[in-house]
């Protein structure tokens, strides 16, 4: 026997329109990012897919990308878990910037360092700063010792892959079919734990917005292969559009 | 210690404008009902209320009305748990009639009857009608055995109140700030058991659409009162409307 999991990127947000690092900033989707999102779902239906159970973090472009998506797959009935373990990498003192302006202040490799090495943490947040995640309502069921001020890939991981085994794969493992709604990184850091990916593999793999990306898996959970479900013209040229982002203009 | 429970009609729905029997026919909301419960939103905002919990029915007019309303509260990422025991009643073969030629065809009393009285029941849908619930996707989780054909107001409170007392009101006893989005009869249901309304109280009873109805009640769950939010001419213009939807035209 084996499971299928999907995951899900968010659609484009008014963020990433303007190009700037997001992060837990709680941006909400683009009209564009509404349509990719219903289009995702319209794709996962015609491929015959059906779910069970969903996850999404607690921002509402991943949110609002699932919502969207179980809509045109008429499940929006079905059971949704939010998790702030699932949110995307804390950008902490990027949040905000224009990621063309940044490239240009610091320097295209430093951007690209900050935006796709494993273990560098890019400047953190004051603990003052109203953007500190411990101030802000959005996180007040969490213990502020849980919550960052600015993460790596690797610190990503290190909420992202234990709130997976602990919370995920058991109900994978109970016979659920599962669809994640979520992030670049955070989906990154599950895509590199679920194949085994070297630090060296993840800094050159990008997950277009608003594609599914299935992963069908052994009965343990144990990875076989990956694709994606759509047109594969417009995958490329989403993936090619990701892989663009950090370079100065 | 008071208790406050925030009930919340969806707002106008495609079916609502062509002013059809609904029941457990799954109509989206119309621009007009999204509109609304952002409104609704943006009133309990204004008005200082915050969640913790919220619940809503396996119905996407209830569903996403109560996204709306967290989207205006900036309360996106709270937990949101669905049950089909929040439902709107379940009109049985009136289901997708219009109302005002039901009562061409019946007589406006017989409507007001099925539309309004405790126990009278509507024509059952027949096993076989792919209307049954328990032949559709959305209820595959649920025992066939607990799926109505029809219901009365009777039988829409022998699902909703024990629903509410055995996972409701813990939460709220525990501590947790409550919204539920649901449906005209399923809302009604609950408030006549809230505040021990009889029989003739509750036919007269109506709830407008997308206004929040706020009880507050003492720390065992006991009525205390109750107050709309909202512009009180806009509420009673709503009021009305709903009152008026049995009769011929």
């Amino acid at each position: 026997m084996t499971m299928q999991l999907v995951l899900l990127r968010h659609g484009e947000s008014e963020y990433n329109k303007e190009n700037k690092f997001c992060g837990w900033h709680d941006a909400e989707l683009s009209a564009k990012g509404r349509e990719e999102a219903a289009d995702a779902g319209k794709a996962l239906k015609d491929a015959g897919f059906d779910f069970d159970l969903c996850f999404t973090s607690y921002l509402k472009r991943a949110i609002h990308t699932l919502d969207l998506t179980l809509t045109s797959l008429d499940r929006c009935w079905l059971p949704v878990i939010k998790t702030w373990c699932l949110n995307e990498r804390h950008y902490g003192a990027l949040q905000g910037l224009n990621k063309s302006e940044t490239a240009a202040k610091y320097g295209e490799d430093q951007v690209k360092i900050w935006r796709r090495s494993f273990a560098t943490t890019p400047p953190a947040l004051d603990p003052e700063d109203p953007r500190n995640p411990a101030l802000q309502e959005q996180y007040r069921g969490v213990d502020a010792a849980n919550l960052p001020l600015a993460e790596s890939l690797k610190l990503t991981i290190d909420r992202t892959v234990p709130y997976y085994e602990a919370h995920i794969l058991p109900e994978m493992l109970a016979g659920k079919r599962v669809i994640i709604a979520a992030h670049g990184n955070s989906l990154r850091a599950l895509a590199m734990y679920l194949e085994g990916m070297s630090e060296q593999e993840i800094l050159e793999f990008n997950i277009p917005t608003a594609v599914p990306l299935v992963y069908t898996l052994d009965d343990q959970g144990g990875f076989i292969s990956k694709e994606y479900i759509g047109d594969p013209d417009v995958i490329a040229a989403k993936v090619s559009a990701v892989a663009n982002q950090g370079k100065a203009k």
